[in-house]
């Protein structure tokens, strides 16, 4: 196979961590016969900085003409704190996002057995979780319009979806329950919102079209719960922009460190492939920052090309290392492998 | 003391927790010699079957016109798995906190010693836990403008905030802080959202005020996380509405069951105590429900009118019930005793 890849490393720890990820992808490359070809292009913060813009033109334009993206992280303390800033890293991926149609990102969520020590959570909870969180990505409160006062005094958000995006990723969730546990379990909040209802009435009625996937619906409060109660309940959790946003990281302590979470982002014709983990520009250039998620995304961009045998074998590169305790220090305390030496190592096993 | 109390108890186990919650405060009054006099009305999916409406006019009269208000919960599966209804139970609950200017939710997280072998979390992680959240109640996106188009394919729902919305619990989060450990965190996502920015500029002007006190900004994608696996990093969390109820019932799994979990809702003349479990209703009448969530909230409630030594009572004589063993099966699976018994054993300690 030929493949060409935007590389879109983006701050903090991002390009550390992509180098990794690039490094796999090119091993499996080399072992399975397939030509990637990377291109690297600006987002976020360092974006700003070259170009004003946190997505350059010439990095949609790449993105558009690539058959899919890698991605780092975004972000920096200083627009962070800043809450007048105008332009900001994060606008860049969510642009992103939208213009190229990335409507449902998908995080797996599974807790290693190796790594359940380091979960807060107790391994009899944990044992068997295996569940994959199906999040809008183009709409809600993230993309509906914002408003202030003049004055500085009043703000807004709007919420807003429709039939069709609900429609969209639905199906998409039920496909993937059929294939797993066959159980999706709708997060929302109907008691209160009238866009939830609108979730409920819909995915409820496309439920009906797949009768052999139990369909079951739960307010986000209680699921903020019940993840960390009984996280084996969940097989697909489908849920809206801003909902999935806080769930996926709240899940992410199920699997030991969010340093292994990796998302596939979706649309008709894109896709992009991220870890979960944010910017940290704390640990920016340390080499302390665990490359896991980022190559674990690689695993995900594989399957996602159909390329079953090669994504299997990242999975077990990085399952490899785990067991070997070729590990960054958030994974185990006094490790010596930093960043560098987990990719070399998941290169070696390739 | 004299206080006239709105006992409003709801649906599914609501009033049968809420008896205990009157058993408990009427001890009170007969040892510390208080005058409590009680008066039921209806409200939710029960006041929807008697009058056609969730708070019947004579609900809130009746709570306009007492000291403080005890509730027990609202909901019905009729209503929730029906997104066509017009009228809900829960439109009730939102109403009169709307009505009576409760602005602030106030909900006091911790880990009972004796109850860590319950939460799924590991002790070494929960020791020591000892936080509270305050959740603004009044705005955000449960009250902003709900649309939806005459075809049912459109929804929306607004989240706004004006800064008197902000300063007024802020102040209250501040002056808690100073009164605790003196850290203040606010939650939002002002990464993305308008509503986070105005939220987030409005606090750090306000934090000048307390110098005593240090304030930090956290999203709610890493604050969900944040919250199992270092919860003792919280002293006041201080959020918008949604993220409070989420993140608030996440935090309950901290004290090994939501059935343990009491709030307070204040405003400028009036105040609500209840316990932050739902309506439960697959337990009602069966006296299983946990009853102590709603007994903690009369401790709330006395605390809240300066009944410091009569509180403090409440508090002893649940854990003293929770160290005898003397609890639901939601905290000791093959517990013999019941709603009921939890609630006459804090009767007779106190
Ligand atoms: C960086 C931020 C805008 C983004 C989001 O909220 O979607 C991130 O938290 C994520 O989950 O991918
Ligand atoms: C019943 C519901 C409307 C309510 C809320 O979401 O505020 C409840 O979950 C709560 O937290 O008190």
């Amino acid at each position: 196979m030929n493949l060409k890849i935007a590389v879109l490393s983006g701050d903090g720890i991002g390009p550390e961590v992509t180098l990794q990820a690039k490094k796999a992808l090119h091993a499996i490359g080399v072992v399975y016969n397939h030509e990637f070809v990377f291109e690297d292009a600006y987002i976020g913060a360092i974006a700003i900085e070259k170009t004003g813009k946190p997505l350059p033109e010439q990095t949609l334009n790449l993105c558009r003409n690539t058959d899919s993206i890698l991605f780092g992280a975004i972000g920096d303390p200083k627009y962070d704190n800043n809450p007048e800033a105008k332009v900001r890293p994060e606008q860049g991926l969510l642009q992103l996002r939208k213009e190229l149609g990335l409507f449902a990102n998908i995080r797996p969520i599974k807790a290693y057995p190796k790594l359940m020590n380091s979960s807060p959570i107790k391994k009899e909870v944990l044992q068997g979780t295996d569940f994959v969180v199906y999040r809008e990505l183009n709409g809600g409160l993230y993309f509906g319009e914002k408003n202030t006062n003049e004055a500085g005094t009043y703000a807004s958000d709007l919420c807003e979806y429709n039939e069709e995006e609900i429609i969209k990723i639905t199906h998409l969730a039920f496909k993937e329950a059929q294939n797993r546990r066959k159980k999706v379990t709708l997060v929302d909040k109907a008691n209160v919102l009238e866009t939830s209802r609108l979730w409920r009435k819909v995915v409820t009625k496309i439920a009906t079209e797949y009768p052999d996937v139990t369909l079951e619906c739960m307010y986000v409060d209680n699921a903020s719960m019940q993840i960390i109660v009984n996280p084996r309940q969940f097989d697909v959790l489908l849920t809206d922009n801003l909902f999935g946003d806080i769930l996926s990281d709240e899940a992410s302590v199920i699997s030991g460190s969010i340093g292994l979470m990796s998302s596939a982002s979706i649309g008709e014709k894109h896709s992009l492939f991220e870890p979960i983990h944010g910017c940290y520009t704390e640990a920016k250039g340390k080499n302390i920052a665990n490359p896991i998620a980022s190559i674990l995304s690689v695993a995900l961009l594989l399957d996602h090309f159909g390329l079953d045998t090669e994504s299997k074998k990242v999975i077990a590169a990085v399952e490899k290392a785990i067991v070997s305790n070729v590990v960054t220090v958030d994974l185990k305390v006094d490790s010596q492998f930093g960043t560098n030496e987990v990719g070399d190592f998941v290169v070696n096993y390739i």
